[in-house]
């Protein structure tokens, strides 16, 4: 089996992120910050080490500003609207998946302005045209760090000057990026940055988290007890109880801490330059088939291991069953979630054939599935 | 060792609950309801799975009534802050947790008008005192089906009948009673349960959900993609896709649902049964100990295995290292996350030592800890 879905979520996980799962649920199985005997000061302890692990990844000085969600998505939500108010105007890509564009188009309806820069047809952003679209009530730019349609990267570096220019949030969606790629929150002066737990950090599904700069003021999504303060009715204000009302996915924060040690010890640096050249094979072995459409900007230099690409004659989707079915290769077909990106890059409303690519992914798979998209290419002409 | 934490999480869980998760890790590993392949279809039917078995575990017709959360305190957020606006007026209980009584004071916050009926002193609603405090723009009474201090039962049932009368919506939070005591939602007349999946559900923590009866209406508390109408911007309309953003913690649903499945092959009303006569033991071997003071009904008829008493003379922290260090018992001290609790009973603000039964306690271990209890108040005099 060639499974290159790792985009959905990444495929296998190491053996150390299941065997921390096992350990959680065999030897720990207690609740944290709630109780203080010896099982549940452990389970405190397993949490925190993956908080900072995190911070450590992301070069965040305090892990406390580091709050868990269930996945990228409610670290967006919270980002979002948390922040946003009515009257607020609010810049965003054409290239988001529905993780941004669903929670602002919901703001929209609650009088809050959303401005959509449009993207070039490969996928990428202009920081000039961010700029352009900045007003006096302009609150936040929120961006996808890689298009999960094309792999495109932002140009973070750029907004983050911008924001700073400009006294804006900066909110980073790196559902795509967290652990495949570089991200220092303190050079890209990252103001929000929403990281999922189950892609390139290795941890399993259910996993994710938010981490807020220092002076950021964000209002919970959620309000509940947080094993502080019980004296209290109302929310802590510290963090990071005021954003983690409830338990906890604690054995999921277990396995997470054991992938994002995983990701450290490979470096991030390293399996970055792995999946680039994995990444160029790719396209490249795509392109030299007559008849296949690849899409986004065709560089792994300025792209992640997520490759977009069309046979011509073929539908997405039966493309997508041919590659299961006489292949073994798992993919993802359509719109990814990403209805936006698809009509940036001209593949609306049918969507395309993606390749996710991941750390275990071998030149191998590589080149079986450049041949199997070979042969399904030359049986449709 | 012996574990008397089960009201914060259940220890352990059954073999079944982590070979399904193991199961997931290991041979799944994939994302539901994203893509077309056969992992990802296996993880749709994990998926489903679990709903039917909670629908079926609560006498929900329609398991898509059944959304996914991380916790109750999130299905507790969704049910409020989805259907309350400001001008509306909400009824509950002094004996509620902060799940529900920090929501409700945000809410407060934003002109929602909070009533908070008082109980008796052992932790008992009377329903006559809901109806005096309906008033013509009552929406909703909110209440947790059994303290999770003293263990004591909400006459469900009655409060069921009077919202039907008067036409409001019925929100339960069976954080303590999923599972350890039997809820059928049709006779309860429940518009919207909470329920947590790590406790008797027997389940990973980071579970957990919100049945909606099918004529109710919220607002999602987050909003994102949802692997359906991928060519909208806009949250699908139907269920569970509307609550259910981004991708849900699919290992953890995987082991709810063995959960689930061990508890009605054991059977919840033989469950029950077993943990009420434990709950009569541990409540008469706490009685008859002089300097120790038990809280609530003192009835195990009328309440789960949840169990709060303090010892003459030490605070209810010191009696929890000592149970820890000396005698390896691992219970929870100080207030439980339910200030409004310990202020009915007057416990506020040091709190009780509580003991929460689980379906793995034995006569023998509530006997060794009675023994303890015994033996440190016998020191401390």
């Amino acid at each position: 089996m060639i499974y290159l879905d790792n985009a959905a979520t990444s495929r296998p996980k190491p053996a150390e992120v299941i065997r921390a799962m096992n350990d959680f649920m065999n030897s720990v199985c207690a609740n944290s910050g709630r109780s203080g005997h010896r099982l549940a000061i452990q389970a405190s302890r397993i949490v925190y080490e993956t908080r900072e692990a995190i911070a450590e990844l992301f070069n965040v000085t305090d892990p406390l500003r580091v709050v868990f969600t269930m996945n990228a998505t409610e670290g967006l939500n919270l980002a979002m609207r948390g922040s946003l108010h009515a009257g607020d105007h609010v810049i965003t890509s054409s290239m988001e998946h529905n993780s941004v564009m669903r929670p602002l188009r919901a703001l929209e309806a609650q009088g809050i302005e959303v401005t959509v820069v449009q993207c070039s047809e490969q996928g990428f952003l202009n920081p000039g045209d961010v700029e352009k679209a900045i007003k006096p009530d302009t609150k936040m730019v929120v961006l996808n760090h890689a298009s999960n349609v094309t792999g495109s990267l932002a140009p973070a570096g750029e907004i983050g000057l911008l924001t700073e220019d400009y006294g804006l949030l900066f909110a980073l969606d790196a559902a795509q990026t967290a652990g495949a790629y570089p991200i220092d929150v303190q050079k890209a002066n990252l103001d929000l940055l929403a990281f999922t737990g189950h892609k390139s950090l290795y941890g399993p599904p259910g996993t994710g988290g938010l981490y807020i700069r220092e002076d950021v003021q964000l209002e919970p999504l959620k309000w509940g007890g947080t094993g502080s303060r019980s004296e209290e009715e109302y929310q802590p204000d510290f963090l990071p109880d005021k954003y983690e009302s409830g338990t906890l996915n604690l054995v999921g924060i277990a396995g997470l801490g054991a992938g994002v040690r995983f990701a450290m010890r490979e470096g991030v640096e390293a399996i970055r330059e792995r999946e680039r050249d994995l990444t160029h094979r790719l396209i490249s072995g795509l392109l030299g088939i007559p008849g296949v459409t690849v899409y986004g900007g065709l560089n792994a230099d300025r792209q992640i291991g997520v490759v977009s690409f069309n046979i011509e004659g073929i539908s997405p989707s039966e493309v997508g069953l041919h590659l299961d079915d006489e292949y073994s290769v798992m993919c993802r077909v359509g719109l990814h979630c990403a209805p936006a990106a698809h009509k940036t890059i001209g593949t609306f409303p049918d969507g395309t054939v993606r390749f996710g690519l991941g750390t275990f992914t071998t030149e191998g798979e590589i080149d079986a599935a450049i041949q199997a998209v070979s042969e399904l290419t030359e049986r449709s002409r």
